[in-house]
């Protein structure tokens, strides 16, 4: 297991036995997201200075533990190509079913490119609904353009 | 290759021999949304009757070829595991570097269960943006609880 | 290995050492049956606090454990996509066989959709048969409709 | 693709041309479950005589095509280890996720042994719910009891 | 690793230590052969509870060990689906080659169905020979018959 | 597909039309065993000159194809790794369970070494039985040794 | 084979039996690099509608075929996902060696984020060497920046 | 993991605790460049021995771990076969994507043959740019032809 | 089937549909070994012109085929990553078993570097021996260090 | 870890730390190669008793370990079922390019049968070479033959 990643399981472990949240960790980070500081407490952003010292504080990690919540980590959250967890399998799901349409509709309005998956922002809600609440999510990412040379 | 396989591979040679687009093609089905008409003539989705005979008729079909774009597809768009074309790879690196702050963030707010991929709906658009415009996208899919028995 | 695997480990090493059942432990939950508490124990359930308290208690875990027993765990329980061990082999054979079948009957009688894998319940039962007792499971999951949007 | 795939996909087309159904089919087959004539329409279980004569005849089959139908195939429904078709991929999740439990309470109710996926029927129903009417499987098989020698 | 693999490990090494055989530590469970207790003790078979006490004894395992070697065991032995030790390799270089003529044999002899291998036993012995000894190794398993339903 | 698998495919479907059987094919082939034979019809063995006359005259074969026949082939009869029809599977499944007990008890009889899949004969019978008939499988291959040089 | 994959192969057969070279080809394509041209036609890159039309012309493709050029392809343009052709693999064992230097390095002069595949050119040239020439490629990628958000 | 491995994650821990960095480290190493020695450093190649023992000395690593960096190691820096992180995967898009495009210019200009992968030498700098500074690497690799013989 | 597979598999058929053997060919192929010259005749090698042109005019092969033997393939003479057949996996295993001793004694004759495979010759032949005859092989690679930079 | 395979890790710690090299070891082995003492000391083969004692007394290893050496390991040197390292991928690529070929040349030389990887022994040696010495292997393995039965 890579430091980082031993550092994760014990990040998981503190917020069960000291009863936190993510959004609560996520809120000792001014000006930060909820989801940018999960995916770094989960080890797979680098956290700005300010938010792993914040965060560190509150959890009582060690100095080098600090630090290394700063450093680019080597990302990829899943122990398997296809994820056997059924919520994130839904996900794969959506890329497995919609990817040729995602394809077919982004080419259409830009043109030959890619949506960046790193100038990238996301948002997770719950949305009200009478037959059920539903997970609300929204993406955006900037449209990088293939360039002839 | 299966038969709606072919069928797929003929519709994308018609629409480019036909100079058509996909959200002209999806303008012919009333009431549905190109993001859904999109995945029905890329295989992935079985169109309503009205959808299929409108659309079928403006690409010249078979009778056989628009009753099975009502059926059921075996759906899976990508012939790998990980998908090897950049724009797509980029939706499967999100489900790979987010996949597990997903998870923690929906049982966060919602308990255990998962977005579902069935009850889902999205819709794909252009964000202006002065640094170069981006891809916006909206999914909803109704949170199903795991409920004990 | 995971938190919960390391505690999934402790609770089959603590079952043998008591001479203790899943049926029994699964007792100690009450209105929860033994196919749903024992998928809880080895760690692909969140059990309800009370569950997970008198279970608990019954094994001698520790509080961190008892709590970590009531989150939803990073399901997939087997180690291998296609698994190794004959009895669940058979059940993968009986995807894999029965696969097409389940889709075409599925479809055929309540039209394009799934049948959840979460708002399901099953139930195993010995079949008492002259020529041999019989596995008897009965399964029950929610038909989820693909809706057009 | 081999001889028995081929003939598959003719079955498929012939019954979407004429719209046919499977119970329907199934029904030319006396004595005969609409899962078990499925099944072997699709390629996954050899036809008594008659009832491949009786659908070979409805459907138009030749008498080699009918001859086949009667020869144990080649079984694996299934393009993929792992399926992408969402439907049949929650029947994979639930080996995935309940594998060891399955295993554990089999051992504990039989000793031993594994659930035969030969010996095996199997009756796929409507259960109607207000909540949303649900799919209903009962699976039957021989308990097999691994014995010492 | 899982505790049985430990075991497994274990045994080996107090095997070599000892200078013991396993067809003599077969010996000391009555009335089984080498086969079974060998699977046994390298984590593939339950062993009945005189076996596993005889042989624990003489082994010097602790109770808990002896209680496990009783359990029935996740099986398989093999690191990797297809094996890399020459000698195991060739068996599964068998079944490569006259896969699908141990099927056509088993079809015309019996009718469609399966040789069990769980109601199996098998014998492996010195078969002297001018030309260099050879290894005999005779099966049986139970056929299996589909049954139509 | 190669040139020796159609040939394969081509014999499957003249033995299924003239209605003939693997035995009765190797009966044609004197002085040879009916497992040999096949495992050369499903192309897996080179048949001897005067086997591949007598057999490909009594087919209607092409002088290509009998030529063919007589040829060592690319060997390897299953289209996946790990095969997905049963009857095969349960010899994969021997492999998988027994691997290491071939191994341990070769070793212990024969010193370091293999069995031979090469200087290797086998027979498969019926053996009855009042329980169910059982199939029989008797394998002999020769001992190499590994030898330090 | 889709239809890009099948219009790649024609115009490799095209350019050998006129006895074409990529950079001749590409030199039709005014303003545009070698590079870049010969990926568009071994269809991994759209082709402006110029380009595509000169080389089209000069090779005597179809309409059709003419407009495919211009379509963003579906890319990957290898069989396998670990090459086996050796010089393109010489390339894969750079990233398998190299990469997590690429990581560090990059991340060391630019902080987290990546170079871009997308925003990128590059230029292949030999380079003269008294022990042997060489082949010298250039390549430029954007940095694109992780943000936090 | 392996003694290498160890070392290297060792290394990395070093350096971030004592807030080194991979070109400080190589300046230690007189006469080699950044990428060359940052790889020996990440377990990838062998340092000469001035190199290992100033670095060794300046980390504060044992005589054994200054003799393991001598020796070449076993290479390949990455878990998985095709890439998790994003700013290693685009490396391997690349080969994706450009593979058969290197393959083609490289034969055009040298004939059939490889560049090497290991007389090779490769230089990362940042490349000014008013859109963005870009990431320049120009690697170097001798051509080594294929001759008959 | 890429155009040079195709066409390797014709000089299979009119190989042995003429009766002609690996080594008379190659005798046509003037100052050219059998071994390198089947390697081409199989797809691997690129043939110099004039032995394409005896070779091709002997098997009556068209002008384009001619060129296309000329032509670098795309090498890789494998169905799957770890070959099925028997004699092609016995080299296979030569590499799993012995690949960890290669590596130890090149390098420390050599010192850090690799055995080309491209800088390379081979030659198989008949080893007589009264144990039975033996198949040699003689490889020749020249030794490339790795350099530091 | 395996047992044996911490043991080859110990060696190869020992042979660095005391500055040893393998065919010093080797050479503790009367009458040994060093090709056939390293694969035993990486974990491959079986030392004899007396060549076991003697390297472990060298080694200072402890009794159980020096009676490891003798035992027949669990075969297969490498991590990965295609290696990463580059040294070890050019003997598959070898492999790879060559296997038909192999095949093709010992076919039409001995007919149908195998090169022997069991009878099988090797040798490796420096040939000088004005352009750069080569690595020099010679290779003899026992042709077995397939004999019909």
């Amino acid at each position: 297991m890579s430091l980082r990643a031993e550092l994760t399981e014990k990040i998981v472990r503190l917020k069960i036995e000291r009863e936190l949240s993510w959004s609560g960790l996520a809120a000792l980070a001014a000006g930060l997201s909820k989801e940018f500081v999960t995916a770094g407490l989960l080890g797979q952003m680098a956290l700005p200075k300010a938010a792993a010292e914040a965060i560190g504080a509150a959890l009582g990690l060690e100095p080098f533990e600090i630090r290394l919540l700063q450093e680019p980590p080597y990302r990829g959250s899943l122990p398997t190509a296809v994820p056997t967890d059924p919520l994130i399998y839904r996900f794969y799901e959506l890329v497995s079913v919609y990817g040729t349409t995602f394809k077919a509709l982004i080419h259409e309005e830009f043109g030959d490119g890619i949506m960046s998956a790193i100038d990238f922002r996301m948002d997770l809600q719950r949305e009200p609904d009478p037959n059920g609440d539903r997970v609300a999510i929204t993406m955006s990412g900037k449209f990088l353009p293939y360039r002839s040379y």
